[in-house]
Parts: C-alpha cells; sequence; structure tokens
C-alpha cells in the first residue's frame, strides 16, 4: 500500500518557462529509458519476487523513489510550459532562438519553432505520458521475468541508459534551475548503477544465481561444443583480438576459441508441401477442390 | 553487405508437428528478448560505433550470426505447423492432448485447443513476426545508444532473458528435434553472455567507459552529497541489509550510506494559473472572453 | 513524494491456484480500463492541475490508492500462478476442466487449455503489464487535458467501464478468495463513481466550468444555428424519440430540434492539382522534368 | 448499409495553405479524442447494441454523421497542404513565419520549420490517419462495451476533449476559412454533448441503467462497508472539503465518510516459493536439477 | 456525406452460436487485411485524390460499399457470441468441442477453451476492433500516397490477402449460415481483384502512370547501370531461372542480367569520432570535461 | 546462414552533415515502406516458402541484398549527423537556413529548428529504427502469407511506394553525395518492381496462382451473381466510365455490370437480448439478480 506527501523528492522549478526543452524532457519522463519505465519495472520486479525478502524489499523502496522522480518531471515539464513573466522573456529574448520564440510571439509561432504540439492542444501546458517523439509509453519497455539476475541486469541498463541520456539533456539547457534537478538525478542514477552492481555481486555470493543465467539450467543439457566459441561471421581479423573470442571465459567455466561462422548441418530449410486448405503456393499446380 | 549461404547454422527439425508449442516458440524469435531484438540491436550498434573498430567488428559478427538464428527459429516453426504423416501422429496421439489434437481431428478442434489462429489465417502454416501472445515485434525494444557500456549492459540483459526463456520453453517439449535446436541456442546464449561480459571488462580496461555511464560526464557536476545514498522508500529495515546499503561502492568512489526516504525541498509542485486562451481549468472563475 | 507500507490494502489471496482466472484477471490490471491506467491518469491529473488545490489534493488521494490496487491485482495474479498443494487440486480436479488441467497435468497441457503463455515463458509465474488478450498496456489508454470536467467525465468513465468488467469477471469464477477481493474493488468503483459525479456538481456549482465543455471558450463564436439540432443521419422514426431529438437542451441553453442529414454547402472536397514535386498521380499526363 | 453523397456536410476551405497548421489539424482527424474515434466508437456501439432500438438508431445516426466530419478534416488538411497562389504566398509572407515559409522558400526549408514530414514523403500532401505528432490512430483508442451508460459517458467524454481540443485550436489560427470549419464542429459538439447528457438522463428514466454501473449487479454482493467510504491516501486535509467527502452520495444509496487510507488486512503479498522449472530466483540455493 | 439505410448489404446471420469462430472472424474485421483496413484505405486515397475524378469517385463508391462489410461482420461476431436455444446446443454438442462447450458447460469452460477473453469482459458479447489474436487495428495498416498507381497495387494486394483469409476461414467452418456471408465477402473480393487490375490498366493507358512507379521522376537522373540487374545475393543457381534474371524487363525499358551480389564501392561504413558532449564512446580515452 | 562483408554495396557519404535531412531520411529506413520492412518481409517470405525452390532462393537473393540497404541508409544517417569540418558550415551557411542551424548555432538551436530529439538524446548522433515522424517500426508492416501471388502483389506495391518516396526526398535536397546513394536505390526499386512483375507472370505462367487469389480455392463455392457486379456506392455517374464498371473482366472469367448499391436481404442486423450475466444494456429493466 502506498501513501503520497505533499512535497516533491527535489526541487523541480526552471528558471524560465522554455517549451522546448520541456519536449526534450519527455524523453527521461516517458521514454523507453525514462522513469515510467523504470518505476513499472521495479514495482513489478518486487510484486514478482519469490526470492529472499531483502531483495523484495529493496526493490519495492527503489520503485517507491521512481515514483516521485515522476511527479518530479512531471511538475517541471509543466511549469516549463507555463508563461512567463515579462522580465524572463526579456531576458530569454536575448539569449536564443527560443527566447525569442517565447518573447512575445503568438501561439503558432512557438509552435512553429518545434514544440510538442500535444503539449498545448491535448495536455493544455502539462506533461505528456510520451517520449520526446511523442510515442506514447508502453508497457514493451518494462521487464519483469522472476529471475533476479537477469532482471537485475536489466536494471542496470536501465539506470546506464537513463543516465546517459540524462547527462546528454544537461548540455542541451542553460536553465540553472533545471540543471539542479538533472545534478539530482544523475546522482541517484549514480547511486542506482552502484545498487544493482551490489545486488548483482551479492545474489551471486548468495548462490541463488551465476553466469550463465539462469544457472540452474542443467548445464550438461546444452550443446557444450558451442558454449565457449566465438563465431565470427565477418570477414576480417580485427573483433577477434578482443579478450572475447580467446582465453578463459568470464564464467570461469571454459576456454574461449576463435572460429569462423560455418553450417553444422546440412539442413536448408527446405519445408514440406502446403496444406491444401490453407491455399499457400504448392510445388506444382493442383486442381481446384480443396474445399469441403 | 550481407550474403546468404542456403543451408542453415543448425539443423531445425522437428520430430513431429506440434502446433501449440509452435506458438510457444513464436517468443524467442518475436518476443522483447527475441532473436529479432537482438538481431536488430547488434546490427544497428555496430553501424552506429563511433569507438574502436574491434567493438563494432565484433558487434556485426555476433548480428550476422543472429540473422541465421532468426533463420532457425522461422524453419521450425514453419516446421511444426506441418502436417504430420500418419505414423507420427499416431504417436502423438497417445502421449499428449496435443498429439490428440493433430491425429486426425478437424481443423477447427486445433485452433480451438489453443494455437494461434494467425498461424493458419495469417501466414498459412507459416512463422509469423510475432510473440507467444501474438503481438507484432516492435523496434520499441531494441536499444542502440552510442554508448559502448551502456549497450553492452543491454546486450547482456538480452542475453540473460533470452536464454532464461530458451530454458523454460526445454522443459515445455518432449519433442527430441525441438530439444536439439534449444540446446544449440542455449549454447550460444552461454557463449554470448560470456561474451558481453569479456567486452565489458575489456572496455573498461581501454579506459574507455567505467561506473556510473557516462563516464565522461563530470561527476563534480552531479548533486554528489546524494550520489551515494541507499533511499529506503519502504517501511521496515530488511531491505538495508544487503551490500547496496552501506560499504564501498560498487564503482569505487564512494561510500554507501543508508537514510529514510526524504524530501530535500519544500516544493510542492503546484502550479501557476493556466493560459487562459487553453482553456484548463483555472483556480478561480473566469469571464468567457478568452478567444480572440 | 511517495512511501509504501508492506502491506496490502486488503486481502489478495485465491482459495486455489487457476491459471485460466489468472489470465482474465489481467485485464482489470493492464487494460484498457484496469488499474494501472486509472492509478496513471490520477497521478497526471493531479501533476497538471492548476485550478483549485482541493481538487489537485484529491486526484494525488485517489492516483495513490490505485497503485495499491494495482499491487493487489498484481498479487493475486501471482498467487494464481502458483502450484497448488495436493488437497486443492484434488478439489479442483473434481470442480472443473481448469482443475483437471492443474490437478496433475504436465506443463504443456495447461498451456494448451488457453493459458497466456508470456504467464509462464515471459515472467516465470508472475503478472505481465497487459490485458487478457496480451497487449501490453499503452499511455494511449489515459487521459489528462488540464481541463478539470472534461477529465472528470473520463474518470467516471472509467470507474463505470472498470466495474462492469468486473462484475463480470465476478460471475466467471467460483474461488471465494477472488471474489473477496473482487467484492472489494466493486466497492471501492461504487464510491469512486460517487466521487466523481460529486466532484462534477461541484466543479460546476463552483463555477469554474459547465456544459458544453470548454465553457470558458464564447459560445458565440460557434456556429450557433446547428448547436442545438438533432441530425437523423439514419432512415427512419425511431431515433427521434428519444429526449435527444426534442425539448430544452441539458445545459438549459437551447431548444433542440430535428432535422434529417443534408449538406450545408455545396462544396464537394475537390482539390488542387499535385505540385510536380511530389509525384502525385495528376489530372492528365505531364512530362517527367519535375525533378530539379 | 451506407450510401455517399458527393458534397461534404459543410464547407472545408482554408483561405490559404498552412503546412503547419495542417500539422495541428491532425490531432482532431487521427488522435485519441478525434473524429476517427468517435465514428468508430458510435458505430460499433450501434451494431452491439442489444437494448432498445431507440438507442441503437440514434448511435447509428451519430455514428454516420461523424464519418462526413471525417471526410471535412481530411479535405481541409488535404486542401492546407496545397501550393498557394501567387497573391495569398504574399499576404501570408506579410502575416507571421508560416506565411514566410511558404512564400517563395525551397521545400525543405518548410519541413525544417516544423511540419510533419509524412505529409510529403508518405501522403504526397494528403491528410495522415494519425495526430499531431504523427502516432498512427489506433482502435485502443475507442470503447463499445455493451452497456449503454457506461458507454455513453465515454462519448460524453469524447465530446468533451474533442470541443476543448478544436477550441485550443481555434485560437491557434486567424485563417478564417480554417475558423468557419472549427465553429461548426464546435457547435455539433455543443450538441453531442447534449446528446449524451440527455441520453444518461433516458436510460435512468426508462430503468435500464443507473450508478453504480452496472445496477445489474447486485449491490450486496460488493464489500458494503467500503462502498461509500473517501479514503485519503495524501496527508493534509484540503481534499476532504469538497462534497465527495461527505454528505449523501450522488446515487442516493450511501452516507458518504472520510477516512485516511488504513490497511485492511495483515496480507503483506508475500508470494510462494517458486515452480523450479521456471528457473525463478528461490529463496534458498538449489541444486541444478530442475529440467526433466 | 454519409448516409445510413438500417439493413445489412447482405443477411449475416449464422446456424448457430460459436464464439470460438467468433474469434476467427476478428481477422478479416479488424486485421492487417481486414474489411476496417479497406474501408479506411479506400476512403482516404479517395478524400486525397488530386487525379481525374473518375478515380476519386470510384474510390469513394468502394469505400462506401466497404462500411457496410465492417457492419455485416460486426453483427456476425456479435450473433456468433450470442446464446443459442436449446435444440442449436444439443446439435452441437454433438459434432464438436466447440458444440460441447455452448451445450450447457458454465461460462469459465467455454473461455478456458480458448475464445478471445475480451469478447466477454471487455465487449460483453460483442465485436472487438481486433485481430484474431487481439491486437487493435492500427492506422499503420492503410495506404494513401497520393500516386494512384503505388496505391491501386496496394488495393489489389488487400484484396487478395483478404480474399485468401476469407477462403482459409470458409474451411474452418461448417455452418451454413456463416458460410454464405463468406461467399458474398469472396465473390465481392473476386470483382474488387478485376476492379483494381482494371484500374492499372486505365491508368497506364491513360498515361498518368507507369512502371517504374512514380514514372514522372526523371530516369536518367537514377543509377541507371543498377536499373536492370538482377543481383544474386544467395549462392547456388537456381534463383536465376526465373524471367526475373533475364530477358527484356517488365516495363520493356530494359534488358535485364544477372550478376553475383558485390559491393559497388569500397566504404566501409566507418563514421567519425563523436561529438563528445553526446558521452558516445570515442575512439581513445577522453578526459571527464565535455560539459559546458 | 549469412555472412557479412565489411565494405558497403553503395556508397554512403554525404557531402556535408544536415540534421534535419536525417530526421527525413528516417522514413526510407524504418518507415511502413522502408528498407527494414521489405528485407523483413522478403525474407521471411523466403523462409516460408512452399512452392518451388526458385522462388525462395530468389526471395532470400533479394532478402539479403535489402539488410545491405538498411546497413547504408542506417551509415548515410549517422553521418548526416556528424559535425562537419568549418568549410563545409560556411558553405551551408550560405545555402539555406538548415546550414544556418548548423554553422556555429548552439545545439539546442539546431533541435528547435526541427531535429528528430532521439537523435540526439536516445542515439547519440546515430539512426534510429523508427520513421520519419518518429514511430518505431512494427512488424505489422510487413507480410508473409504463403501464398505467393498474394505476397508478390505486397512486394510490388512496397517498391513501388518506397520508390515514390525516395523519389520525393531527392527533391528534398541538393546534397549530391546524398543524391547519389538515392539515384541508386531508385535504380534498384526499378528493377525490383520489374522483378516483381516478371515473378507475378511466371507464377501465372508455370499455373501456380491466378485471379482471383487464391485460384485453388473452387469459384463456384462464392456468390457468383455479385463476383463481377461494379457496385457505385456513391451518386453520380462519374465512376462507371472506367474499364472496372462494364466489359470482360480482368481475368477474362466475367462480363462486368454495373448496378447501384442496394441491399441484397432485409436482415436489418438486430441482436439478440443480452446474457445477463455480461450486465449489457437489456431492452427492458430486468431485476438484479443475475449474479450467482
Amino acid at each position: 500500500m502506498f501513501g503520497h506527501r505533499k512535497v516533491l523528492q527535489f526541487e523541480a522549478r526552471p528558471d524560465k518557462p522554455d517549451p522546448l526543452f520541456a519536449k526534450m524532457l519527455q524523453e527521461p519522463l516517458g521514454g523507453q529509458w525514462g522513469e515510467i519505465s523504470v518505476m513499472m519495472t521495479y514495482l513489478f520486479q518486487g510484486w514478482s519476487c519469490r526470492g529472499p525478502q531483502k531483495y523484495r524489499d529493496m526493490l519495492l523502496d527503489i520503485g517507491t523513489e521512481e515514483i516521485g522522480h515522476v511527479e518530479m518531471l512531471a511538475t517541471m515539464i509543466a511549469r516549463l510550459l507555463e508563461s512567463s513573466p515579462v522580465e524572463a522573456q526579456e531576458d530569454a529574448a536575448k539569449d536564443s532562438l527560443v527566447g525569442a520564440v517565447m518573447g512575445g510571439a503568438r501561439i503558432e509561432d512557438a509552435i512553429l519553432a518545434g514544440m510538442n504540439p500535444q503539449h498545448l492542444i491535448v495536455a493544455g501546458s502539462g506533461p505528456r505520458p510520451a517520449d520526446s517523439a511523442g510515442n506514447p509509453w508502453t508497457a514493451g519497455y518494462m521487464c519483469a521475468s522472476g529471475n533476479l539476475l537477469a532482471d537485475f541486469r536489466f536494471n542496470l541498463t536501465a539506470e546506464s541508459q537513463g543516465r546517459l541520456q540524462v547527462a546528454r539533456l544537461y548540455n542541451m539547457t542553460q536553465d540553472e534551475g533545471v540543471r539542479r534537478m538533472l545534478a539530482f538525478l544523475l546522482a541517484r542514477d549514480t547511486m542506482h548503477q552502484n545498487q544493482w552492481l551490489a545486488a548483482i555481486r551479492e545474489l551471486e555470493e548468495d548462490g541463488l544465481e551465476s553466469t550463465p543465467v539462469p544457472s540452474a539450467f542443467p548445464q550438461e543439457l546444452e550443446k557444450t561444443d558451442v558454449s565457449y566459441l566465438y563465431v565470427a561471421g565477418s570477414e576480417g581479423g580485427v573483433s577477434t583480438t578482443g579478450r572475447w573470442a580467446s582465453g578463459v571465459s568470464a564464467d570461469g567455466r571454459g576456454e574461449i576459441r576463435s572460429v569462423p561462422l560455418e553450417p553444422l548441418t546440412s539442413d536448408q530449410g527446405l519445408l514440406s508441401p502446403v496444406d491444401p486448405r490453407t491455399y499457400g503456393t504448392p510445388p506444382a499446380p493442383v486442381p481446384a477442390e480443396a474445399a469441403e
């Protein structure tokens, strides 16, 4: 069960409105690697957790914090879409084309210059549950498999992609208020990358899971002669100079060898003739009598 | 540029048809973590790579191999949807309800029992570019960011989720031909998990990237007082017993402390009154004269 | 900012596992009118609210409660997918085909009978962020416009469609534990329908908004001669016997008349010839020299 | 069965081309609350109607009118994308940046300034079945449940959101021809809001449906002690000052009380250990022998 | 502008209910090649037509007929989902598993056997705007480019894929009432395939368009030395035995030659080093000072 | 099985960067009719082919070539997003607004002017698997039915729509390097339109398939009295002046007649009363006792 406190976790107040940056900021809100994705991912992983309770509680801890990050970004975007006081506008006008658009221009000119039109038409100067290109958020972005190592690797990815995007956005604005909030999010993503690295190590030391995931599958059932084989599908030899192409494997269980990509079968993938009731094209003409 | 050899990388021949397992096998073909996802991901990462060539070539190597895995799964599904010879059917009929459905039953009864209807109606006994629930594959599943560490972490995730799903599917069938191919895929996923772990280590040792991603962003610009803080958003103390809540951080740059989730601001997130031209609800009644 | 208490709002424990009902129960979790939709809708409406604070706080109140409903449904689905103790299975086996499937059958037979395959392959016996047909949840289902009357009408709809679906599901199961939780959800939906009706009345009495939405748009600017006209687009007279076809309009501002559907213009919608650089088909042949 | 008359219901002719407003106008054509959504919704509700014929016929009446509204918007967008005569361009050039773009500029500069690129590349100066951000229309926007009160509430919402968006668009253009058509649509939306309010009242007076929807579900089966309880999920008391928090309920069947959000159970949502064949993470290490 | 007649174009009455066939029949209603797709495609092509009026009117003719086909399929599905009279049930019970499900079984058993759960939970025994796998219809299926030859080829495809699917469905049911309607749709698809073939010939004879589409693009601007070259991307020589690999080209403008797939450039596709502000991985380590 | 050569099929090097044209060029990469669509379509058709091997091999030939076209477009887009050398920028600045944006402007101004924001934020100056409006590629665009004539008609459409879009793009840029690559793609599309026309003729002459598709369905089972009837759904006579409205049908099997659109039944599409357990609206009030 959840509760709400009527205050943000961290301040979300821009120095001045900026409808174009509002569009950009939709990416960490509603994009593939945005806060909605991590919020939903961590909560679903927590609710699905059948492992030790410390992992379940930790997942719900961080998922709960992320709801508050969604709240901060939604608030920031709403404020970036507000009409600004006169002074701010004048300042803005001097600075950049963005400012010029806001400073006194008619509404259609602001749109003209690249706003997300749905910020005005659909949301009335509010945030959208969508990414910076306007695609609505979809649960196809999230992940909860029941296997914690597989999922923690996803989580580490999400915090890496997320921090990367926020760092790029940091360079796209000069607004100190926006940068303050981005600096907060960057720091939390630093913590969260560390958190998932720690959780991965703990899971392995607890003996619950290891590489290759899922470790409970008996490895002797896989086709072991290709388990530690680097297959060079491209011509040229540069790709075999990395540690993925020779030496002891990362899981410590094998010795990696490098081979060219060659077929291990003579199976050409040819199919049987079609069931005539499906009206697929047969190898040779058939009389028109397939229907019963 | 690509070439095609008219032979599969590994045999994809079931012992007998099984339209229900054909439906299941759509997941590793066209699901979020299926072969189309990794094929497209590795190729796009390779084509976008601005780092050392050994990484680019390696990405294109593995992407090229994955096209062949898509081919194997597509072929296997097409064969699972074929009409079987009489003996196989009789065998099947003894074994399971699946067999019973195939053994002489009318086409609508097979559907009745849970087939993917599009295997018949849309594809005429062929594979679908979709997952086991029938959702078409979408590029929203894939990932190519230009930052190799962020992307290799995604790749490691994909091979972990992928091997997990194939392991589950291995337990859902008794067909030896199908299991042979799954054993091959499991082994390749073992290699590929090892491959991405090795590539991550190499990238770090090359000094190109480290935790927190992106490492080229000056960490002093983030709000450093919350960079190594475990925030307990849930009540109870179980979640702070892991190594994510105390001790040296995984990146070796900080000492982790644990604190309860508390606001760091008094900002309540309240917004300014609305621009009347957007017809949002204002704090107090306004006269109806907003249009120009 | 949000907090989490490590207890559910209401018990979510089925009497026995039922993987098929787990599939059905995805609809009120991740469907168009499910709990994720109302959770996200109320939170975004709250974060976007520029009207009186009582509405904003109320939206965040109910949005916060809904996160807990998502939690209850996710937990219930996870438990419906668990292996059951022997006794429960034997009981189940007597009752229904569902029971038969669970009682001793091999895993592939359960799937055969109609389970959502992703419950096993993707989520490992956990809930999915998807509807009963397996479509992932999308933010295209939600709504936050900045106009509270428009949005409260959406909310009233969501609680009506939602309660309707839960009532249908109540009739599809005999499991007392499941029915207890559905009875709780039905009661909350009763409250929430009443809540939105009350909020609509309050908004109108506060003078903030009325029919037609948005009331701040000067109605004299619309084409007033068709503002209270019932247009009969179908043949036959039955459709004009309702109160929508005559009498005082619901907003009290007009007298409704009924007319047949007739064009109000002679504009045939014909278009100008195409710009040759777009290579659309022109009214008459043109020489092939359009490219610069 | 449908027929077509070769004339529009109302004129759809802009004073001059405006490719940027063409992009905006996609929202009421192909957006969540656009004309395609209401056309499809009303027709499907009509075709699914099992209630009195007057409702069915009325739904098909209005659905048929809406096909004509789709036609008007599609025509208007096609004309906004046409090349303009010289005079119009010169006029436009004086007025606004939009005009400047059209008046003599090369094709790439018009795109540069914010057009929907698919208007040129995909549709060759024609309308798109998509919204103002370019998302293709999806049937996930529409609604037909078989319960007329639930559906009429959806319809009232759709006409409210739709009129709100058209009112916003009215303020974004100065083109008198465009405004004439928008004024027509605004007036029809006024009628249609009134129409659904009237239909809701009629349905209730006919005794076919009432709050809470669905009224045919025996209310004593729901958990009645929480049916009229306002639950304050947020801290602070402002949200309980509305009529949703005390007094007689809108359905006249209950007395509303306000309580803080508290759990009604001690159920912590913990799950049973995982079936080892799904390779989820267990509470304690297990030997690798799960596969059969 | 459109009108509605309160009668179907052709009878849509099954002999008896069949909820499983109702699920199958969603494909020609709301699938990629279903009636909604052709209805929307022909109407949008008509509204976008800038060529001779005979094509525009013909497109609107057939688009209007297709709205009626959507109506027939929606009605048929609603009736297939009805409860059947006793006799029909008894008959059915003898025939098939489908019958057994309907004849006296509890509602959950019908679902169990493979129904689309949304037919009950969401639509209350009505049709869904979705395909046979439950995916909602999307405008991503339709096509209107402004070039009539390109579009007529799409239309010919749609009628071919559509008739193929209906023919497959004809073989999946024994219900004479359903087959009567399918026989009607098959005949109309026969006409419509002929119609688009005729329209293509007329367009070519009118001199408005020819192969290669778009014919108004000056062919000398393309890289003409590869315009009539069959490129064998696979090994082996079987693929060059068709008329696509030698002889006069279908457009009569070239002589086709066959060559192996070889690169025509030495461009390896290598990219420049990354802009440091995007934090992509560089070819060599860079100091962490990229942010401004 | 596939192999990769480390060289492009044709050069993909622009004269100078152009981030706006990079956005446009996403359409032929990841749009409905882009190279990903044809690559996936041809490969799936090849892997599903149960007809003569020459068709299967030809499909895999062309599918393999198309992977290389995806590679070329991805590379071109990555290069259009690179920072340009000073001279190129100065040149550009003189030429156009696009140049002005690139020549010295800050990063946010480039975005302002209409870039795809995901090119920077998500892909770090790399290509996206999406169209020019930012919609991710979806397998809903592709087609593989098992019937080769139906599928070759789709392929002919795809090459026509594709060449049309590339021709439009050719006119939107002055960059000679970009135009060289587009000229190559235009030429290949010329070949591929010819190729599918040839394959269609061969398929018909081989006696494997003819109009109406599927020809193996016994035509006497369709409702033959409407098989060659042009139905004029619109008023007016212009639409019947084409060869689709009279004369011998294209398949040579019928004589086309033209008739007005009239119902062939008295079926009004009315439905039976609803099953009370679904809580749909009944024709008359029912007591609230439907639940068991």
